[in-house]
């Protein structure tokens, strides 16, 4: 029996001290947005003021699209059998897979391909046009393109526009979304628009992230719709209902404006 | 067959628009915090400034607690054996369950128990001592109390200190946490000092939030810490190691301060 | 850091040799069936032929009852998304909770409140009558009763004879079965059938499991199905679709019969 | 919103009637084995009298190996700290991943290989040393082989000689496996000994399955030790101890012999 002790370096704690990444934790407290301590736990360090807008957005952009994404009838299937909240929101996590919402990583793959082809001198629309048909020999998709519900998508162009406030430099990768959206059209005759997944990678490319934290990043911000969808079935629905994937309607507040305008 | 259409307030979602809670999501971005939207999510309305303030204390205070908490262990032993990073931390949730840090629902029942004696006219020490006493003749605890590690826990103090500056009506409910602390030390005869989980139980009891979705929101903030810690087992150490559940070396930035003071 | 050992007593492995409850794991490939080693695991000895064909009478029972249950319409959802078969499986028993088949441990606590009542002088009709108006008083249900679909299921009675035909002892539950049956029926002015949950509940009880394993041992015959249902999720149907609870038509073999028969 | 219907070809469910692959389940009940439902839940016809012995071996020979495996280790865990047993067990199967278990499907792949090659005119030999050298040449492993405490597992050839002596047609790749073995060993440098993933792999080409099932199946057995395992540390340890993953001991039955003989 080997007890091979083991190292990390996110939090350390002894008796009466917690710190993250070196930062007392009471610290922290009440001078940290949630944003930030949440880049400090991967990135190591504290985000820039850019960098920390970006994440935000992405956040606050991935909590909810509705109870009708597969994670949140799942969720709500499984609130529903009578399981804790926060078991059905577990449950619904493991629905953010292949098809859903876990296609960030690989559209931060296929800018990097481009990136590499224009390194070696090839123009924008001539890598994105050859990235498009690499992948569609080998009979796959390109992640980030595409919705099934939104033609065009508000969220993307709001957080490209932030990046661009906050000074946030997105390397040309907003260009290369834009370029491979119109390799993708031409090469399947349909609109096939850049959707959140697609933008996400955009931004986090920008800010550093290595491609494999960017769907757990994203399953941070949808992880709080799960848990709110759960809680919704529980207490509004009666149990064991048959849960319909399209029929619901909305009764919440009508369309309001930050600035308090109806 | 019955097709029941039903009803959610959460998220409205037609082509081309995503409202959260009645807000047009690309306008929520770029202007609300991470914890806001965490907020109206769950509450259907933003949050205070002082409530925001509290929430996003809670959440960082959350993120982590080392690698060597149950539902941290969990995650860094599915991460080891192959699985995503999503799955090892969704894996993680199911082990936040009754002893492991969903507690804060309890606790806040508790408060409620020592609010109904005194407003029956009961004096604070009385009623706290009546609570305790009740538990412990069903054979119970009372969540919120006590810590493996910590016998001065620097969390809870902060938490109501950044409550006080921000001018969070705690309802005097963290002079009831410190009553119940005394009276549970005064009927054990060891000091069982108030803990992360029930600070948060005063935090949120101050905010109005149901005692039903406390440990949901717990849970939003150490996601993170799962997530980062099975991204680090998957990065750091090989696969399928015997993952000794004490034996962890801390080997990350030493202490250090946000005003960048070491 | 203590390094407390832990005591195991089901599985003995050491180098070259495993031992599942003593026996030579090589010794029970070939020579026992799959239920006897199920029995083994949980009940630490092998169990007798009327045991075994009780036990295996039951998981046969509960390999599937259609996608559209809550736990099959959840694998089937996280199946849809991109997850293994394994991931989706995993999700679907986590819908196995308080509502849906989590409900026979609950009946196995009715019966002996039933016997605690005959034992204390009661006849079995004012006993059954006695437990169904404290459920009801209490606002609970007694699990093992009632079924959305079937108003004569045809499992129970199944089950109750091959039990007789084995000579294993029901202790009087099935005709406790009955008198509860006919006391909320009785109660609710409508009939409250026995269902495959009350009918387990007769048979784990006459075998003498602990109402505790009761619920794991029906998720053991149930997760066949849910793998069964989130394999031909992913070889028979597109990714993403919304996948209507009520809306499937069987297309499999027609009625046929053990002798042949069609 | 698209009513699509959807079919599927398990089980038939309509009031009063259950079918499963179009036998009643009421007939089933009581004359075929689990096992035998198991392969019917998923071939769709009854398994001949070797596969349901061949089968049955692979189930049994699954069941546990151990409270020290990483899915055993992450079920105790989080039954440790309070989840109900079905969810601990659910959460143990999520570390059944790449490196822990699901390497059978990985392994029948390799005989297809071999197979291949030897169908271009390769001799055994030369066809196993050259899909080991490609596998290398790849930096991947053959899944199926080498174990972390068996030089020589008992399971493996145990399970051949059930086949044999029900006559269960291996295809030769009973010979193909022993081939890759000898390859691995002259490759490396030291003994990589079948283990019992490789030799179900075997078993399970040899009744027919396809690839893609072989890990569910595997997994069907394993979550019986897994249920049990949570269940021990339920009824037998105090909560949120840490548990040790080496440091256990056994302390069941003495080794016994199903001829009764000690």
């Amino acid at each position: 029996m080997s007890d091979e002790r083991w190292p990390t370096a996110i939090t350390d704690v002894s008796a009466g001290s917690i710190k993250l990444r070196g930062y007392p934790i009471e610290e922290l407290m009440g001078r940290v947005s949630f944003s930030d301590a949440i880049h400090l736990a991967f990135a190591g360090e504290l985000p820039s003021p850019a960098a920390s807008a970006g994440l935000t957005a992405v956040l606050v952009a991935s909590v909810d699209h509705s109870g009708g994404s597969p994670s949140a009838l799942t969720a709500r299937t499984v609130a529903s059998a009578g399981a804790p909240i926060g078991t059905a929101a577990a449950a619904g996590l493991l629905a953010i897979s292949r098809f859903h919402g876990a296609v960030i990583e690989d559209c931060m793959h296929a800018f990097a391909r481009v990136g590499g082809l224009r390194a070696a001198g090839e123009d924008l629309d001539g890598a994105a046009a050859r990235v498009v048909a690499g992948r569609r020999a080998e009979g796959g998709r390109i992640g980030g393109f595409g919705h099934r519900m939104h033609d065009v998508d508000p969220r993307p162009e709001r957080l490209f526009a932030i990046c661009r406030e906050h000074g946030l430099d997105m390397h040309g990768n907003d260009e290369v979304a834009r370029a491979l959206e119109h390799a993708l059209g031409a090469a399947t005759g349909r609109p096939v628009p850049l959707n959140l997944d697609g933008a996400i990678a955009v931004v986090f490319a920008a800010i550093g992230y290595p491609p494999e934290i960017a769907n757990p990043l994203f399953t941070i911000g949808r992880f709080v719709g799960l848990n709110a969808q759960a809680w919704e079935e529980t207490t509004r629905m009666r149990p064991m209902r048959a849960i319909h994937p399209r029929a619901y309607d909305y009764d919440g507040p009508g369309e309001r404006h930050l600035d308090g305008a109806a």
